[in-house]
């Protein structure tokens, strides 16, 4: 049982960002209906697997119903009117201007829906000279200052971060958007667009680092290179892997000492102070490095948990595959899957202690065309002669 | 005029993740009374400015009150419960066992507010073998896994993410949750426990990454080195700086070709289909480094965007600060503040056409003080007397 109990979405996005935002809504219990062409969502064929499946699909499609439909031909376009005309919320990712040209723009469905919240997930925001470009996760990341960032010194090549955050994080502004809308249509009955991008989410995502620029002129310290970080706030190859170490307060620094074994760097002069830690950093971190590659991570990480000090094992997949805290708490969960069968999953992303969503399966392509159909009406010779036009797959 | 006007938040959250929540809920209209000690959340001192400002904490606080208040003290704990009374959500970041101590765990607070939706930040999430242990951003990176997802090739280095994205997307999630509680609130009268964490946030950020790797047991194609990538979804260095390509249809190749002024590539069989330009990346790479090397950035992108090829300019934090798209679209907005004067800051993080909200300044410590204990009926003896008693500042 989710609080969105009774909300119906009509979802024309693709790929990323637009779906994930709306996968949150469906775990949250509401009825997403995807509308999808006869070649369906590009994200079907991301990372494609021998058995037809994609991890991609299934994680931003979830819980989601999928409609095929043509929106190109004139009755294609009507279904989607009708079912827009019965939702609270409107979804799509196209650039400005196709949308229009299908005539399924804001005005559009607001004349069929006055009060339906329209939300568009684009890259580079609705307006602006670049308003009309594609963009990508990594164009996003690139414009958006954070591969720069992430290189941290001066003239450093830029470093783009692996897994497709500027998506997710457009994902979960879009998400927040709709749910204030949703929440000022229930208390006022007035719809609204909202608008989310990637480059406004990469911005978000680095908030106070790119204020503290606007600012200062200066860049606030950060970086990739585990040298270049304060030597106190980094991580350290112990015998077995990697871990982390994030100390904020200074009144850890003589604990930090008697852990690995060398009292005696509490007094040393280059290391008194956090400032002169950091002046003295390289110094410091060969003497760490050396000393932590003598024992195991765990070991390690036994001594500083047990001295109040911010760690963690630096996992991998396999470690957080298997990693209990993140059972425990429902970020990864057991689901069933009716291709797969049994399957593990990343959870809902915020758990809710009355209401709290589940995760669902993601259709197959058209799965719910009928049913969709059927529900708004349409006789079975309706619906076939839709498919005999091509409307439906 | 935001769509939570009305909405009264009492946070006693610190640090990024919980109050860039609140931040969120501010700029929508909340009302957000932010409890701080004596000394103030420790945000306040993160890189200090010789102003005594910090885009630390004027980001994450923006828009709210500053209450002082002793919770330690039981008048102090009095207070809190009496603002709790008067709220609609409640948000704290302690680790758990401290929350409960204070008397101020979800139990104490809803037997004076039923209804009340109670919102906890945490490091690891509020059960499992970790659940009371600190974290910070870096810690969360490493343990949920992003650090050796970035790192790409197995037994590579692990590689942080500079900016502190496990805090805000964590701060994504846990405004989600409650702004979802909201919503069950509105419509059935029910309050309820909210629940968010830094690792959470991490495996949310992650979703099919993760779970690719849950399906498959393998990992998705991903990196942070340009030349793991493929040839053409990387980024490529321009006589004066970087810029990135993202092309994920083939029928682009041609036009890539010819772009680069090489067009006898697209007929070079080693680079005829996704799969062989992939397998032999590195002469591919090679070949355009040596091509891209020769021209700006925008002569480069100019050509790409005329094919519809999604492509941007890797922009430092200045060229970000100047970016007209930014500016445009209002990810960037002019504000004045108090203490500053006219200044440059990121806006909302999401636009709502008719309900945009915006962003005010945050407040110093303790500015609001009396005028909070006055409109829950205050004298300004009694508020004199609980100064004495150091219950407030």
């Amino acid at each position: 049982m989710g609080p969105l109990e009774g909300i119906r979405v009509v979802d024309l996005s693709i790929g990323q960002m637009g779906p994930s935002a709306t996968a949150l809504l469906a775990d949250m219990g509401a009825d997403v209906i995807k509308i999808e062409s006869r070649h369906g969502d590009p994200g079907r064929g991301v990372e494609l697997q021998p058995d037809g499946s994609s991890a991609f699909f299934m994680t931003h499609n979830r819980g989601k119903k999928s409609l095929t439909l043509n929106l190109r031909h004139p009755e294609g376009k009507d279904v989607a009117l009708q079912l827009a005309s019965q939702a609270h919320v409107f979804v799509q990712s196209w650039t400005p201007g196709v949308i229009e040209r299908l005539g399924l723009d804001y005005e559009a469905v607001r004349e069929v829906k006055p009060d339906i919240i329209y939300a568009s997930a684009s890259g580079f925001g609705p307006l602006g000279p670049r308003a009309a470009l594609p963009a990508m996760d990594m164009v996003a990341q690139g414009v958006g200052g954070l591969m720069m960032a992430n290189s941290g010194a001066d003239g450093g090549e830029p470093i783009a971060v692996g897994p497709t955050v500027a998506d997710q994080t457009g994902a979960f502004a879009l998400a927040c958007g709709v749910l204030l809308a949703l929440y000022h249509r229930e208390r006022t009955g007035q719809g609204q667009r909202v608008d989310a991008s990637l480059l406004g989410g990469m911005i978000a995502l680095q908030g106070w680092h790119i204020a503290h620029y606007l600012l200062t002129g200066k860049m606030a310290l950060m970086s990739s290179d585990r040298k270049m970080r304060s030597p106190l706030f980094t991580y350290y190859r112990a015998s077995d892997g990697w871990f982390t170490i994030a100390i904020i307060d200074p009144r850890q620094w003589p604990a930090l000492c008697r852990i690995v074994g060398l009292p005696e760097l509490e007094g040393d002069p280059r290391f008194a102070e956090t400032r002169s830690r950091n002046d003295h950093a390289s110094d410091l971190i060969a003497i760490f490095d050396e000393r932590f590659a003598e024992e195991t991570r765990d070991h390690w990480l036994k001594l500083l948990e047990a001295e109040g000090i911010p760690c963690g094992a630096v996992q991998d997949y396999q470690e957080l595959a298997e990693d209990e805290q993140a059972r425990a708490n429902g970020y990864i969960v057991e689901a069933e899957d009716p291709r797969l069968g049994a399957v593990r999953l990343p959870g809902p992303p915020v758990q809710l202690g009355e209401t709290p969503g589940e995760i669902r399966p993601a259709p197959d392509l058209g799965q719910h065309t009928e049913e969709v159909l059927g529900d708004l009406g349409y006789s079975w010779e309706k619906i076939e002669s839709l498919r005999q036009a091509r409307t439906i797959l």
